[in-house]
């Protein structure tokens, strides 16, 4: 039987495939309140032509609108790659109480890898936990990636 | 005869005290191209109920859908308080070439202050000058602050 994280995970990655399908680079991302979804969202940066349009962008928008606050302490975030420091600083600027990851960004990843906004003094800690379908979140940003390359 | 970027500072630090008579935490920007101001914004954290709405985001938000693409790299931005990591990584994000910065932040400010990564290997580089109307853009944070403690 499947972990309860597997299944949000799966989720966002479904989404990720869906952004892939655009022809954006696939990321998603899933908030996760009192064990419902209450937002989602993929990667839109060419499609809404803006800079801003990331996954988690985008989900955090719709979880603040839905749930009528700036504050989503009560809120968990699943995302198949790592945040980038835009992104990390959003889920830091809403109190999102843990962050789950699938695969790591070592170039751009603010989280641990790149640099940790996560653990800066001063600022807000989120928990984070990485690993969560970490090899099927790789895979499909390996792929789309393959297929840019191959035209 | 004042400095161009004075005038551009001084229409941010307007915004930022437009935000500050609604109770917002007093913080503008301005975005220009070709010596045009063609996107604005100021912190409505409180009044969207959004973790998102900070000055910087409003105006990139603007000036993507303006300009119908995600890199502003021919724009520059002047804000009145240094941006925090999810603005200063929105900004990079959005490749814009010039930051204007009025008020440091010595605890939150992500372009010098609490870290750099305008200077980060690995992401883009924009250009970053502070001190523009810097007394200024300070005071009408401090002026705010002291307003909220004394009720």
């Amino acid at each position: 039987m499947k972990d309860e994280r597997e299944l949000y995970m799966g989720r966002a990655l479904r989404l990720a495939k869906k952004a892939a399908s655009m022809g954006e680079v696939p990321v998603g991302a899933v908030i996760v309140k009192d064990g419902k979804v209450i937002a989602t969202g993929y990667n839109k940066r060419e499609t809404l032509k803006n800079a801003l349009a990331h996954a988690e962008i985008i989900a955090i928008n719709r979880a603040c609108r839905k749930l009528g606050g700036w504050r989503l302490h009560m809120c968990d975030i699943y995302v198949t790659l790592e945040p980038c420091p835009m992104c990390a600083g959003a889920i830091i600027n809403a109190r999102i109480k843990t962050v789950y990851v699938g695969a790591k960004d070592t170039s751009r990843g603010a989280l641990g890898s790149f640099c940790d906004l996560a653990s800066a003094s001063g600022l807000y800690h989120p928990k984070v936990e990485f690993g969560c379908l970490q090899q099927d979140c790789s895979n499909v940003l390996t792929e789309f990636f393959r297929g840019l390359r191959h035209g």
